[in-house]
């Protein structure tokens, strides 16, 4: 290693700057790593590309508090997909019917998909990471990486880097190297790591932005066209624009060829003939292109855990269901946080191991998801009566006759409408998703009646925070801080005060997952500190089945809990969902309204285990054994003593 | 005149840029006037005064589309006022009790007064204006004018500036003069306009912003807090920065002295006898200014309707209940939209007379509330009970025994929470203001159930917009365009075809007040154009009694009103207020949820006339006769036939 002193090093190398790359970038320059970020495009992504972000992404992306400069866009919102078939009674295209596109089955809190030019929201992420003081260095290229942890522990990642013109070069050391690079990935190929096509069949796709003058009255929502012409999407956007994406070629065709292409006017005139009887006409084009799809999934996601991938150069897939950036975000929020609790030693180095898993897993249901949403599609338009089925809320629906099974129309719509939305992400048991195959063993764990389920987002509700009295989204209060979050369901205070004493107590021991990893600089903390007084492994929200004006923090909350006094909250807010509780949050979670119980949420927002709130030692030895199952130590009393 | 060539001319010239001269500058610069705008300060307002955005305030903000940079700063919400006193029991205060600053008996959107440093809020209107071309032109003041429409009927008012150094001079002619120079307004004594104190008693009041180190557990809270050692007044900022307010001296004194001061360190003594027995220390002090307030009101706004008058220049009064910044935006609203219609060529020029009628009776209102609002603050706690029921929301409150009286406490109080949120805001009936003396006289206005009350702001609700099924706050819909907003609540389309059908037919015939002021570049409007295709004076909405998937724009719409087709709602989103109702905007509005109505909203917001929707002519008859009592032409048929 001698040899080599004039090498720069970082954490990171992140090579391309679309939305999986961003993200990490985003994050992990927030908690303070040290990155090289670079893209081969001279500047951020000027016309066409992605642009849906799913409800569940437009949470992620409020948590990260670039929600307000998305929405100042203005962009487009798609409440409802209208449906069109040729007309049995007349010439042309007619709707055959709209079903909402997050149905209020989904508690969601924005239930739409935003739709948004891609730019613009990559300049979100590169305006954030300039104040992190990143700066994309554009238009850079890989050309070569080198991973050998023996030669370097610490920086085992060598890359070299070139500008895109070849003059400069650099090659630099890294712990890390990501490539968010996008289908034709150079890392990947590097690797020799195959992409799996599930589905045989490729499509050739043209896909048009523009401002149109139309008489056709789903213009502005998202719209599934079949007419004895030929298929088209129809996307709104942002400023009065609108995507149409059309089938140009498959490979079922008898002459496919997968270079076929289209001119921008013939994709106008067959946009004409599939609209009939209603006209269009351009009155500007932003963005034409045509490309090849094929459905694609790599087989690895990683080798050796310092060389990762994610977003399309991991899986590729048609542009139907708007999963592309959203899938891509949740790539980089799933690696970024595990990243970070190795970086901090909170973490055994194997919590990587769950980035391929988890992810790869979902990359799959994407792609099986894919086949069966354009299978719904294509099926004969369902019964009027179907679809309110299929989107009814809890309130005022007719209760199903006993034993009457959901038809399977119902059922694939539903979670088709799960999925799209990206609240139907569930990763599978494993450390940090809790089962009864975990470690952590006890009775308490998982409590009768609750309603969240390991490895998926925590339910939303609504609280009062106590000190200043706003009623706030509880799901939204700890920021994208990198820490597991610790929800405290404190019941009825004359209930559970000795449960919150002995929580409390217990926390404080020795060797507890609190104690285990206190912040060296405790002592020096700032008193304005709200979210990570103690530790950047964990943030403790505490909520009360009380009114706010009943509870005071000096007298109620035991002091280490006290000390985040800003997530301290009354569970005082009604909520349609669940109309009779009296705390509406314990219910929804279905936690008991009066004993509570502890919620411990990953830092990407994911549930990892429910457990009871009990007196005794129990909770914190129960929460000690969840935590050690991959933490860089072990906790409490030992294990054999649960 | 045919010496002057050399004089710029403009439509108005703006002295000040605080709130009320800001405001009024945004609007007629987004309308299109040719704007002069000086302020005495080389830059805005650095630290310190005005900070309360009363929830009414936001809507209109957010109605110009400036919430989300206003919101971007994180400001504090203060959704509860807390009231601390001597602990009967105990050395030092005690809570006695909570009320919430906006309870749920007024419906708001934004329930909680919001609170950001006013050099913020100017900074997001001054951006906005140079969007428009507007420049404020700083370090100038105003050292002369002279208002003559002999002289120039078209620019009647001269105005002399100049540097505040002296170096530069100005003159220039305009239209209008505005002063929104504050209390201290060269324009209202030059004009030797007087104040009249309605209160006798001034006070010496000290206020010092900064970031403490506190227990008191209700520091991020409005609180008031009374004490044997004296009185301060709690509000939180964003930041972590919190306001407290010290009375020094007060009129009442033995020993009153308006020069009365205090420097930093005793005001922080004070404050700290005051909160024993909880500690506080300041961090850092970021304002700190003591001044001497007296209550008082300009007899005239304006003398000649070309010079006129606004905010702290006609109105000043003490700061505790967060009214000025609000007072001011109102102020500007009221007068911006009437000298619109008036330059517009839609409005009679008597117009402008409404302005000084209408805002000064709010300042009146102002001044009388804050004597109140200041006993009810200063009398016994209230009982627990009674804030109960002040505070009680519609679903689940115990129904009154018949014939119990409110007392007098929660009578108060409800006035107090109406007039600190804004919405209590209230004009008198006049030309734009219907009541039963209106020259607009017919059986069919003022249906019977309808619950908006002329000169009060349109009822909030939520409906579905047709074209692209986005759920939307209805009163939002229309932007601060200027025009008079025209709800069209279409009931049932089976039930009100005909109506609707002849309210398109008697709006399109000659000489109604819709063919009357038709745009003269009609023929271009662009397609896309959604708010004014026809008309600056007016924006149409038409909101139907069905579901959205119900309504077919070109079936069920005529045409005159299909062409607002981003303006056609469907009103079928449940409303708690209303749990009943099939059609709960119409349920709030008190229209029939099969027959609809018509709702006609002033620019600003507040309601102008409501009439029933028949069929025939009687309708639009009745809007003529509405619109004629104040336009520049009379429409319709002759009065006598109505």
């Amino acid at each position: 290693m001698a040899e080599q002193p004039v090498l720069d090093t970082y954490d990171i190398v992140i090579i391309g700057a679309g939305p999986v790359g961003l993200l990490l970038s985003t994050c992990l320059a927030r908690w303070g790593y040290k990155i090289k970020h670079i893209d081969n495009r001279p500047e951020p992504t000027k016309t066409g590309r992605a642009d849906g972000i799913q409800p569940r992404s437009l949470d992620l992306l409020r948590n990260m508090g670039l929600k307000p400069a998305i929405m100042a866009h203005e962009p487009a919102k798609v409440y409802e997909v209208a449906f069109w078939d040729p007309s049995a009674k007349a010439k042309g295209i007619t709707r055959t019917g709209t079903w909402a596109s997050c149905p209020s089955f989904i508690d969601a809190r924005y239930p739409f998909t935003t739709l948004l030019h891609q730019g613009l929201i990559e300049r979100v992420f590169i305006s954030d990471l300039e104040k992190n003081g990143v700066n994309i260095q554009r238009p850079w290229t890989i050309k070569g990486f080198r991973s050998d942890e023996k030669k370097d522990p610490e920086y085992p990642v060598e890359v070299d880097l070139e500008h895109v013109d070849g003059g400069a070069k650099e090659t630099v050391r890294a712990k890390y190297l990501f490539s968010g690079e996008g289908s034709r990935s150079f890392v990947r190929e590097q690797l020799k790591i195959g992409i799996k096509h599930k589905d045989p069949i490729a499509h050739v796709w043209g896909v048009m932005d523009g401002v149109v003058k139309t008489d056709f009255p789903d213009i502005k929502m998202k719209c599934t066209i079949h007419s004895e012409y030929g298929s088209i999407m129809v996307i709104p956007r942002e400023n009065n624009l609108v995507r149409l994406y059309i089938q140009i070629a498959s490979s079922t065709d008898p002459d496919w060829n997968p270079r076929k292409t289209a001119t921008e006017e013939e994709v106008q005139n067959s946009a004409k003939r599939i609209l009939q009887p209603y006209s269009i006409e351009w009155e500007r084009v932003e963005w034409y292109s045509v490309y090849p799809i094929g459905q694609g999934i790599a087989d690895k996601y990683t080798l050796d855990h310092r060389v990762f991938m994610g977003g399309d150069a991991c899986h590729t897939h048609s542009p139907k269901a708007g999963q592309g950036m959203n899938t891509a975000f949740l790539d980089a929020l799933n690696l970024a946080w595990k990243i970070h609790h190795v970086e901090a030693g909170f973490a055994d180095r194997s919590l990587l191991h769950s980035y391929e898993t988890e992810r790869k897993l979902i990359a799959e249901n994407l792609l099986n998801f894919d086949a069966k949403y354009a299978a719904l599609f294509s099926q004969k338009a369902p019964a009027a009566k179907d679809i309110a089925a299929a989107t009814e809320t809890e309130r005022g629906a007719e209760k199903k006759p006993a034993g009457e099974e959901e038809n399977q129309f119902i059922k694939t719509f539903k979670e088709s409408c799960e999925f799209t939305s990206g609240y139907g992400v569930a990763y599978n048991p494993n450390s940090l998703n809790w089962s009864p195959s975990h470690p952590a063993q006890s009775s308490i764990i998982n409590p009768k009646g609750n309603k969240n389920r390991t490895g998926r987002i925590l339910i939303n509700s609504n609280v009062t925070r106590v000190v200043d009295a706003n009623v706030v989204h509880l799901e939204q209060e700890i920021p994208l801080n990198g820490s597991f979050r610790i929800y405290v369901y404190a019941g009825k205070p004359s209930v559970t005060s000795q449960a919150l004493q002995d929580f409390a107590h217990n926390l404080n021991k020795e060797s507890s997952f609190f104690t285990s990893y206190l912040r060296p600089d405790i002592n020096s903390v700032s008193h304005h500190e709200k979210h990570n007084p103690h530790s950047y492994f964990f943030t403790f929200c505490t909520i009360f089945a009380s009114k706010r004006s009943d509870i005071e923090i000096s007298r109620d909350v035991p002091q280490v809990l006290a000390r985040y006094r800003d997530h301290i909250y009354a569970d005082d807010i009604w909520d349609h969902r669940v109309p009779d509780a009296t705390a509406a949050s314990h219910a929804k979670m279905g936690l008991d309204q009066e004993r509570g119980g502890v919620i411990v949420v990953r830092p990407d927002g994911y549930v990892g285990i429910v457990v009871s709130l009990v007196e005794g030692s129990a909770t914190v030895a129960a929460l000690n054994s969840y935590f050690g199952a991959f933490s860089s130590k072990s906790f409490g009393e030992p294990r054999a003593q649960l």
